[in-house]
């Protein structure tokens, strides 16, 4: 028998926030040769919110706290430990540390070791990172274990009946892997969304992630699994961030092969081609007979965004919002990226008005 | 029969100096979250080279160019395409790129592809690359070539008879891998005067790196040969850089297994202790065989250095230079690391000077 959600649909939208992700500001990252200040800002988050309230999409809430070893349905212990303990670490290093947020300056290239873990933490932060402009700062860890809270919650609710919810959190979560940090991400809040759907009981789970970049960490975390089937839209990775993973021939393996769907799309991708691949993705994940969705929600596929290359407009939300609720299933939204800070708020509002009218 | 130099020892060393080192100088390097200064600055080798003058150790010359084909012998074609032409693609990227140096912002960690190379050149960067300390320059190539014709020379020295030769360049080489660049490395300037005599008819040659940081580079390059045997004295890696090479398991591999020594001694180690490090590697070397010796001179060991934990003092270097003459191979010095510059010049010379003296 097909998994259902056991409550009737209802019609509004609860939106799990994370109350928590101010402590979570990174100052500068490195972009090109040079320290500038951080594309992924609290604003964001805020403006989201504010809009979230102001279009009346349904409830706004808090997750409860969780046991931290939640994270481990996706992440490693040894990460978990380093991430928990990385700011103390950092300022024992040196206490002008405390000063300016951690960033990793060396790390294994393929001619040298990753299966040694120095005791240096500088080595470690450059072991479980694939890039220098992710900052680690005091209050990463706290910020980053509420948003998978929200993540969590968002799920539960949608396993208890809920048509849809959405995750609304930063630091975002789907560049980061089982044991690494990057892109913005530190902790996988879609994987742990999808996850948590098939604890519940839900037999097959889609990963439907359309953030302008590929979702290499989630990708990663499921990539050995049948059970999750990953599908991501995103700017070619030949030319575009994260540049070593999101390729056509990448396709699963050993159980999971077969169950990862690449489609990258050339920088200036305009709506209509990114709405042909939106469809192909539903389409296979129709065939996969996905019980429940989760869509990595990122905003960046927006002509205005100032780090990324597609040309969708405000206008066409609405319709990709519609065109996920087509799918018929229950569905987490969890928020990704998206740093045309000024339209953000609406972006994301309008897939999740399209979908919630629908969806009815 | 044994190889041996074909012209009679002379008593006076040769040094080639880098007479182009002057067009790379990093601006900053990214070290603990933040851009520093660059430690590796051009006054190191002037310094040395006043220093080799005063003490009159033997002629200064220039290294006559060579085709860059020549640099194949140890790194890969791609590796040297990339790096002959990525000024003029980092500033591609970017006309304000000009007026910064070039270091990676993300790189393939294990959860992702290294058998990919994206067009994009940032990401070609991190691809090429183990850490963000190390300014690829609009002089780098410039500079790094012409560092290698000085390694080629001093090597063609020793192999036409000369029991001994310096080769004084910037930027350094150890770190520098087939097709990788680092800690201030760009190309593997001992690799090349190893295989240089290798080619000159030395059946076997020994490379002892006594840089405090263990030479990852050269140890990648010959790990898997058995006529190149490389022994390295450096902080163990578990507390220092580069962290991910260096450890005491690191026997070889394939034919080259049991021809890689490493000697990894804690931070703080002082030089009785170092040096006992020093005649093993030595023993080690003369079971080997070997037919001539390259010597990885970094004069970062020294007690006064900025970035480094050894003890050694400036009275301990010209016995250095002693015990490595006592080995009684013609010997290729080529220059690497030290960062203390007002000691680095006596500290380097004091070992050449010890050398010669016993050499006789």
């Amino acid at each position: 028998m097909k998994w259902r959600s056991r409550i009737a649909d209802r019609p509004r939208m609860k939106t799990f926030h994370n109350h928590l992700h101010h402590v979570h500001q990174g100052r500068q990252e490195m972009f090109r040769g040079q320290m500038v200040p951080c594309f992924e800002v609290p604003a964001r988050l805020d403006q989201v919110l504010a809009r979230v309230r102001k279009q009346a999409l349904g409830p706004v809430l808090e997750a409860p706290p969780r046991d931290p070893q939640a994270l481990a349905a996706v992440h490693s212990p040894a990460y978990l430990q380093f991430l928990a303990g990385a700011w103390a670490e950092w300022v024992a290093m040196d206490p002008a540390n405390a000063g300016r947020d951690a960033l990793p300056s060396v790390w294994p290239n393929q001619g040298l070791r990753s299966d040694v873990l120095p005791g240096n933490f500088a080595a470690r932060l450059g072991r479980h990172a694939f890039d220098s402009g992710s900052p680690l700062t005091a209050g990463t860890w706290q910020a980053a274990c509420q948003g998978a809270w929200c993540a969590l919650a968002a799920a539960d609710t949608v396993a208890t009946g809920d048509r849809a919810a959405f995750a609304l959190s930063r630091p975002p979560g789907h560049h980061a892997g089982a044991d690494f940090f990057g892109g913005y991400c530190f902790l996988n809040n879609a994987a742990l969304a999808a996850d948590a759907l098939r604890r519940h009981g839900c037999a097959r789970v889609a990963v439907l992630d359309i953030d302008y970049h590929h979702g290499n960490g989630t990708q990663a975390i499921f990539y050995d699994r049948s059970d999750v089937f990953f599908a991501s839209i995103h700017g070619d990775p030949h030319t575009e961030y994260p540049f070593f993973l999101g390729y056509l021939d990448e396709l699963g393996t050993g159980p999971g092969e077969g169950f990862n769907l690449n489609l990258p799309l050339p920088r200036g991708t305009g709506y209509v081609r990114w709405r042909e691949a939106l469809q192909l993705a539903l389409q296979r994940i129709a065939a996969f007979d996905a019980d429940a969705l989760v869509v990595s929600l990122g905003l960046d596929t927006f002509e205005g965004d100032p780090i990324s290359g597609f040309r969708l407009a405000s206008t066409d939300y609405p319709q990709v919002g519609e065109d996920l609720a087509r799918a018929g299933l229950p569905t987490v939204f969890v928020f990704e990226g998206g740093y045309a800070v000024d339209a953000l708020a609406v972006n994301a509002v309008n897939v999740l008005e399209g979908f919630a009218q629908k969806a009815g």
